[in-house]
C-alpha cells in the first residue's frame, strides 16, 4: 500500500472541498446569517489539513487497485468529517454523531436526516446540505478529476472503484475527458431543472436546492413535509421526471446528444427494464391505494408515481406519508429499495442491471437442469456477459443481502422494531433516505442511538461505494505488501 | 415426457399410501373412534386410483430427469390430496383448502396447522397427521423404493430430485440399497427416541407422535401449547437432542456405525458449521432473553436452546410463545428459518452447506478484487468444489430469495401485515411451521384466506422439493419433446 499517494489525494480532495464551501459563505453573507464564522473555520481547517497532505513528497506515483479503493473510501470519509463541521460550529447540531450522519447522508446522496425541524435551519446551511448531494451525486472524485487533472496518474483505478454498476461506460478512452463529459451533462440537466421549477413559480433558492436533491438522487428537503409541502402538481411532475432522468445511465445522454437521436435509449436493455419496473410498481401500488387510501384513481396514480420514482431512483423525496399506506404498498416500496435505478446513474442500491442479470442467471440454471449438456451464455440484449462479470454480480447481491441482515440485527440491539430496523438499513445501504415506522418519511433518524447513527452512516458509505471498495479494506490481504 | 411411466409411478405411490393408512384404522378401532369409515373410504379411493395407474402398460421404462421431477412433484401432490381425505370424511376439517394445507404441511414436514384446538381431534387422526411427517421425513419416495424395488428403473434420477442438498451422499452405488440403509438408520433412531420419551414417563401415544414430529423435523403437536404443554425438562432435552440429530446428514450415522467411530462427524465441515451456528444463536438469544423475558439465565438458555434447535432443524415445536420475545430474538429466529440444518438430513430450508458455500463464494470474490489474477477454487474442508456445483448453489439461493419476496407480496394482497406475511412464507418455504404475529406459535393458519392457504401449501411443496424440481415444471422447455 502506497500510503503517501493516498494521503496526497486526500489532501487534494480536502482542498476541493474548501472551494465547495465558498458558495455557502457567500449565501450566509447575502442572507446576513450568523453562520459565516462556522463556514470560515471549516474552510481554514480543510485548507490546512488539505495543504499538509497535498504537499507530501510522493516518490511512487502509481495508483493501483488498493490505493484506488483507499482513496475513495477514506476520501469520502474525510470530506464527510470536514463537511460536518459547519453543522456543529453553527450550533444547528450539537452531537458529532448527528452532524457526521447528516453529512455522510448528504455526500452519499442518501437524504436521511436527523434534523427534526428543517424549516428553522439557516439558508446557508440548507444550501450546503443539499450541495453535498449534488457533489456526491456524480462522485466528488470524478468532479475533482474533471476540474484538475493534476492528480492524473493511474486514475482509471479510482474510476473503477467509484463508478456505480458492473458495466463501465465506454465513452472515451481518456478518463479526465470522460469525467468532463459526464460533469457537463450533469450540469446541463441541473440548469434545465432549476429553470423549469423556477418557471413554475418555485422560489429560486428552493428550485436550486430541490434540484440538487433530485439530480444527486439525494432527497434532503428544506420543508418538513418534503416535496408534499408545496402541494403543487407541476413541481411534482417536474421532479418525478427529473428523478427518473437521474436514474438513467448518464452515458446514454452523451451518446444521444452526439448522435442527435434517442435510438440509444431504446437499444439499452437496462433502460427498458428500468421503465418496465417503474410502470409495473406504479400500477400495482396505485391500484392498492385506490379506495384504501385515496378515493380517486388520479390521486392514487399521482402519489404512487412520485413515490415509485423517488424510491427506485433512491432519491427519497415524499409527497405524502407513505408509511401510512397499506402493508402491500409498504412492502413493495421496501423491495424497491433493493432495486435502485440504472448503473452509471447517480442512484444507489443494487441497480436494475444486476437484478436483471440475477433473473437471467437463475433462468439459465433452471434450463440447465432440463438440458444438462447445453451451457448458454447469459446475454444483455445481444451481448453475451462474461462469466467473471456474472460471478461478480451474483457475489455482490449475496454480499448486499448478507450486509443487510447483519446490519439489521445490529440495529435491533438498539431497541428498534423489526420493520424500522429493516427499513432503516435498506434505505441507508441503498442510499434512499426515509424508511418505514420509526424512520418513516414523517419522522427523522434523530431518536436513534449514536451507535445506530454510526452504523447507518457506515451502511450509506458502503452502499454508495458499491460494497467491495469498503469491504476489501477489511480484508487482511489488502494490507499485506 | 413419458407420461405413462409418471402415472404408473404415482399409482405405486398411492398403493403405498393405502398401506400407510392401515395403522390409523387399527388405532381408530382400538380407541373405538368414529373415524374408521373416514380412513376406510380413503383407502378404497387410494387403492382404486393407485391400481388404475399402476396397471398402465408402459412401453418405455426409462426415467429421465424430466420424469423424475414430475414423479416427485406430482407424487407429493397426489399423496397430499388423498391424505387430506380423512380430515374431511371425519368432519374434523370442513374445507378442502384446510385439509389440503394440513396434509401438505404433514408430508412436507412443515408442521404449520389450521386446527385451532388440536386436543379434541380423535387419536387416529392425530396419529395419521404426525405419521405423514415421519413418512415425508425421509422422503416417501425413498421409502417406497426401499420397500419395493418393483419400480427400480432409472431411480437415480428420482433420488437426485428428491435428496436434499447439493452434495449427494456416496453410500453405496446401488440406490435401493442406499434407501434401505437410510431407512433403517431412520427407524433405529425413531425407536430410540420413543423409548427415551416413554422412559421419562410420557404416554406411549404421545411418545410415538412426538417422535414422528421430531425425526421428520415436522413439528405437528397434539397439544395446543406444543411441547410446552408438558412443562418437563427431560422431554425438552430429549426432543432438543433428537431434533439436532435429525438435522445431521444421515449418511454420517451409517458411516459412524460401519466404522465404529465418531471421527466422521468431526471431519465433516458442514456438521461443525451447523453446531457452530446453533451455539452462536443460542448464546445471543439467551443473552437477549435474560432479564428482558426471563429472570434466570437458566430459563433463558433452556428456551433459547429448544427454540434454536427447533427452528434450525425446521421442526417448529415450541416450549413457549417465542413471538412475545424481543424483536432482536424474533429477527434472529426469522434469519434461522432461512438456514436450515445439514444437507442429507430431514430438515428443510436452504441448508448449512449452501450458506457456508455462499460465504466462501463472496469471500473469494472480495479477494479476487485485490488479487485479480489469482482464481482459487472454493473448498469444503480440503475438497475443492466444482464451479458448476457452486453456480447451482448460488442460483438456488437467489431463487429462494426471489420466491420468498414474490410469495410475501402475494400473501400481502390478503390483508396480512408485513411481519406475518414474511414469516408465513419463510416458515412454509423452509418447512418450519409456526411463524410470527398472526401465524405465531400460539396461533394457527386457520384465519388465512383459501388463496393464502393454497399459496403457502405450494411454498411448502417447493421448499421440500428444493425449488428446482417444482419450478422446472413451469419451464416451457420442460414439456417440449
Amino acid at each position: 500500500m502506497n500510503v503517501l499517494i493516498v494521503l496526497k489525494s486526500l489532501g487534494m480532495l480536502l482542498l476541493c472541498e474548501a472551494v465547495a464551501l465558498l458558495p455557502p459563505v457567500l449565501l450566509a453573507v447575502y442572507y446576513q446569517e450568523n453562520t459565516v464564522p462556522a463556514f470560515l473555520y471549516t474552510i481554514i481547517i480543510a485548507v490546512i489539513i488539505g495543504f499538509l497532505f497535498y504537499s507530501l513528497k510522493v516518490k511512487d506515483n502509481v495508483i493501483r487497485y488498493k490505493e484506488g479503493f483507499a482513496i475513495v473510501t477514506f476520501g469520502w470519509l474525510a470530506v464527510s468529517v470536514i463537511g460536518a463541521l459547519p453543522f456543529i460550529f453553527s450550533g444547528v447540531l450539537s452531537s458529532f454523531a448527528d452532524a457526521f450522519f447528516e453529512t455522510v447522508s448528504g455526500f452519499s446522496t442518501t437524504g436521511a436526516t436527523v434534523i427534526a425541524n428543517v424549516e428553522i435551519v439557516p439558508f446557508s446551511l440548507l444550501f450546503w446540505r443539499s450541495f453535498t448531494h449534488w457533489l456526491g451525486g456524480m462522485g466528488i472524485l470524478v468532479l475533482a478529476l474533471a476540474i484538475s487533472p493534476a492528480l492524473g496518474v493511474g486514475t482509471f483505478q479510482i474510476l473503477k472503484a467509484e463508478s456505480p454498476g458492473p458495466i463501465s461506460a465506454k465513452l472515451t478512452p481518456k478518463l479526465s475527458k470522460t469525467a468532463k463529459i459526464l460533469y457537463t451533462t450533469y450540469l446541463i440537466i441541473t440548469l434545465i431543472q432549476i429553470f423549469l421549477l423556477k418557471l413554475g413559480g418555485m422560489p429560486l433558492f428552493d428550485s436550486v436546492v430541490n434540484t440538487f436533491g433530485t439530480l444527486g438522487t439525494g432527497g434532503f428537503s428544506i420543508k418538513n413535509a418534503s416535496i408534499g409541502a408545496y402541494n403543487n402538481i407541476y413541481f411534482e411532475v417536474v421532479i418525478t421526471i427529473f428523478m427518473l432522468l437521474s436514474g438513467v445511465n448518464f452515458s446514454l445522454y452523451y451518446l444521444a446528444f452526439k448522435q442527435k437521436s434517442l435510438q440509444q435509449f431504446w437499444q439499452d436493455k437496462e433502460f427498458k427494464v428500468y421503465l418496465g419496473i417503474v410502470a409495473a410498481y406504479i400500477l400495482v401500488i396505485a391500484l392498492n391505494l385506490y379506495d384504501s387510501v385515496f378515493n380517486s384513481l388520479w390521486e392514487s396514480l399521482r402519489h404512487a408515481s412520485f413515490q415509485v420514482a423517488s424510491i427506485i431512483t433512491t432519491t427519497g423525496y415524499a409527497t405524502t406519508n407513505f408509511d401510512l399506506w397499506p402493508d402491500l404498498s409498504r412492502m413493495l416500496l421496501l423491495t424497491l429499495m433493493f432495486i435502485g435505478a440504472c448503473a452509471g446513474s447517480t442512484a444507489g442500491s443494487m441497480k436494475v442491471i444486476r437484478i436483471y442479470l440475477i433473473f437471467k442467471y437463475v433462468q439459465r440454471e433452471i434450463s440447465s437442469l432440463i438440458h444438462p449438456r447445453v451451457v448458454k451464455a447469459v446475454k444483455i440484449g445481444d451481448q453475451p456477459v462474461q462469466e467473471t462479470v456474472l460471478s461478480s454480480v451474483v457475489a455482490f447481491s449475496m454480499l448486499y443481502i448478507l450486509l443487510f441482515i447483519i446490519a439489521t440485527l445490529l440495529i435491533l440491539t438498539q431497541g428498534l422494531d423489526i420493520i424500522s430496523a429493516m427499513s432503516a438499513v435498506a434505505c441507508t445501504l441503498g442510499n434512499i433516505g426515509p424508511g418505514l415506522n420509526v424512520v418513516g418519511p414523517a419522522r427523522t433518524f434523530a431518536p436513534l442511538s449514536d451507535f445506530a447513527k454510526y452504523l447507518l452512516s457506515f451502511c450509506m458509505l458502503m452502499g454508495r461505494l458499491e460494497l467491495y471498495t469498503v469491504i476489501s479494506l477489511f480484508s487482511p490481504h489488502f494490507w499485506k505488501k
